[in-house]
Order: structure tokens, then sequence, then C-alpha cells
């Protein structure tokens, strides 16, 4: 049996002002680091070791994973930064306030871009400032793999060759994988563990800096999955990132 | 031309209290922290940017990486960590003071185990707790290729295959390379590229957290050499380091 460790980053500043984030790289939180730091400790408490980590090119999910390795005494892990594990890119509303916008767009058009797996936010214009065309981290990338918006089907079909390629080799080579991303690009792979349908995985919240255990078998498929620690802090976790974008 | 940055780590709690610490894992002080992010400030202001980087195993150079990269907005980038890139292993010296050391033994027998190129300080017993065989940061080793003492000459045989397999031919294909490592890990790469004799290596301090850049020709022949920032602070911490280990 192969356990691995999925961890959405803590709380960034975004997160706190209620932003659409997306492939910009605010920071975390000073509460984002404690709570990579407590997720740190729990892990090393409940006796979890890691051969590998993979992340994004995002500070706030690099500075999770740093943080919850230095807790561990692992800073010395080998560490793969992936473009492809970025946060589902937002489109036009990056940046924007979340509760602005479902009062400009209204509540049921934000809902829809937030939770229709196939239906994507307004793309940023090519000439916008937002866009990643001049970004050093996607250099070597070809300008088309680049987006200017995404559905979370866009997002898992850029997610899941990571997973074929690099992480599941990894796994049944007998590595012990800690994955430090984002909500959805975890989305992405739970839905392809768990089978999720394409309509429940937009109802499914991944909550901020707590440990999520998979147990898999020799075909790497889960026998089961929880989260570590606290269960009642871990459901309001959950009930905090699904009341965000309400217009209150 | 190619643009390669060494760099040592910010000062460490054993650098700090003045005890041989080798493969040991201490970590930096606030200071080293401080001369880490200064460092990247630095770099930064002074226009450099950078591919890759590489660095030990060991938490001095991985949090004085993590600090100059923070510093520069680049936590995306690609990290290697390579043990080979480690301290020279200080032997039965790992934890002595060096000025205790010192009046133990004379300060001539010190300055021989630090300042020869081919006489190692006594080995640590197969048997002593500070061995590293049960490190799990070296679990994919033969144990034979686990020090139990070294030599500067050791080191240098050691380092030089990184370079050789993989810093080289990162340059070479127009990477910008850092490099964050320890004194002697850095004596092994001066040594190569600049030619230094056996005699002469040992007696070139590398400063704590200072950027040292070195200007390659299309076959990684240095034109030039020159530490980034001001050269007073830079000769004071190379006479600091050629200090220590005396008894006084």
């Amino acid at each position: 049996m192969y356990k691995l460790v999925l961890m959405r980053h803590g709380e960034s500043t975004w997160n706190l002002a209620n932003r659409f984030t997306g492939w910009t790289d605010v920071d975390l939180t000073e509460k984002g680091v404690a709570e990579a730091r407590a997720a740190g400790e729990l892990l090393k408490q409940s006796g979890f070791d890691f051969d590998i980590a993979y992340t994004s090119v995002l500070k706030r999910a690099v500075r999770t994973l740093w943080n919850t390795l230095d807790t561990m005494d692992l800073m010395w892990l080998p560490v793969q930064h992936d473009w492809r594990l970025n946060e589902r890119h937002y489109g036009a509303l990056q940046g924007l306030n979340k509760a602005e916008t479902a009062a400009q767009y209204g509540e049921d058009q934000v809902m829809i871009w937030r939770r229709s797996y196939d239906i994507p936010p307004l793309p940023l214009a090519q000439d916008d400032p937002r866009t990643d065309f001049n970004n050093p981290r996607y250099a070597q990338l070809d300008p088309k793999q680049i987006p200017l918006t995404e559905c979370l089907k866009d997002t898992v079909e850029r997610v899941l060759p990571v997973w074929n390629d690099s992480i599941a080799p990894a796994i049944k080579s007998g590595k012990r994988v800690l994955i430090s991303a984002h909500g959805n690009s975890l989305r992405a792979l739970i839905k392809m563990l768990d089978g999720v349908s394409d309509q429940d995985i937009v109802g499914l919240n991944v909550p901020n800096g707590q440990p999520l255990v998979y147990e898999l078998d020799a075909d790497l498929k889960p026998i089961r999955h929880y989260y570590l620690g606290d269960q009642d802090a871990i459901n309001a976790a959950m009930a905090a990132v699904a009341n965000q974008g309400r217009a209150n």
C-alpha cells in the first residue's frame, strides 16, 4: 500500500482579501505560514516521511512547502516545480474582489464561473498586463500553453499529465510523495483518483493547509482518504472556502 | 560569455560558536539569514538572474539559497540538491570547539587538519553516533560513499563529478547557474576553475554569504572573477574565516 499526501497552500493575502487569484503570484499571510508549519508538525507527529515533493511555480504553494519541509527537518528533500500544478487560471477575474464581482455580475454568474466544470471566466486580453507571456518562469513554454482563462476541465487536462508522467511513476517506484498545490489543481487530482463526476467535483472544497492523506493500492487506486488533524477545524475550513464569492 | 555565481552559506550557529561543523546539519544564525537576504538584494540590484540553482543537502546552504531566491522573487526556480556539494567532512573533530581543539592538540596540528590538502582529521569511529549511515538523506548512497573523515583532496574528488556531469553541461546549455554551498566544496570548484595549486588552495578563504561571480569563456575557462558588493566588508569577512581555529 502506498501513501500520498496532498496539501493546499496556507491562507494567501488574496484568500484573505477575497480576490480571484489564479496565476497571480500572491504570498501567504502570517496565518498561512503558521498553517504550513502546523501541517509539518502534524505530519511529523503522525509519523509521515517523504522522499520527494511536487509543487507549482507559485510562491504561495512553494512557501507552504518550504515551511512544511523546514518543520519536518526535510529541507534537503528533492522538489519538483511544475507549472501544470498551478491554480486554475481565472482569466479576467484575476485581481477582482469576489464579493464585488458578485455584486457586478450577479452571484449566479460568479458561481457559474467558479463552479461550472467547463465554462471558463472571460479571458484576459492578449495585451492585458496581467498575462504571463513575459513571465520568466514560463519562458520554456510555447506561448499557446500559457492560458488566458481556464475552466476546471482545462485545469484537469493539464494536471493529469504531471500525474501520469511523473508522480505516479515516482509512487510506484516506492517514493513517498508530498504535493503542495492549489484548490483546483488538487481537485483535478482528487477527481482522477476517486473518479468524481464533472458535476460533483465543482462542489468539493479543499481547505487551506490541511494534509489530505490518500492510501493507494498497487494500481494506485484509493483505498481510503482522510484529512489529518482536528475534524471540526477541517470542516470549518472547508465551509469557509465554500462561502467565498458570495456578495455579502 | 557565461556567468556563474558561487555563494558560501551565511553565518551558521557553529561558525558563531567556532565549532568544526562538517556534515553536522546546523542552521543559520539570524545574521546568516540576513546575509543571505542581503546577497539576494545585491544580486537583484546588480541585474543577475538565474535559471537553476545547485545546493547541498545541509540546511545552512539550503536556507541561504531559499532566502536568496525569496529576495530575488525566484522561489519557483528549479533547485538541484546534491550531497556531493556538502561541506568537507571533518571526522572526529565535528562538534568540537575550534579553540578548544587547538588548545588540546596544538594550534599547528589543528592548522594541519584544517589546511593541509591531503591529511584528513582523525576519522569518526564506525559506531560513533555522529556518523551519517542512518541519515535518510543519504539512504540512496552506498555506505562506502559516506565519509568518516575527509581531507580537502577527498572533497575535491567528490565535487568535480557534479561539475562535470551536471553544472558544466547546464551552463553550456545557456542556463544561468547559482551555487549555494560551503567553504570547502566551493574551494574545490575554485581550484578547478582557476587551476589553483594544492598548496595555495588551502590558504584561500571564502567569506560567508558573499556572491562570487565568475565570468567564463565558451570552454568555461575563467575570464575573471569578483565578489559583488563592498570590498572592505568582503576582506573583513575573509580575514574572519582565516582566524577561526586559533586558540585565542
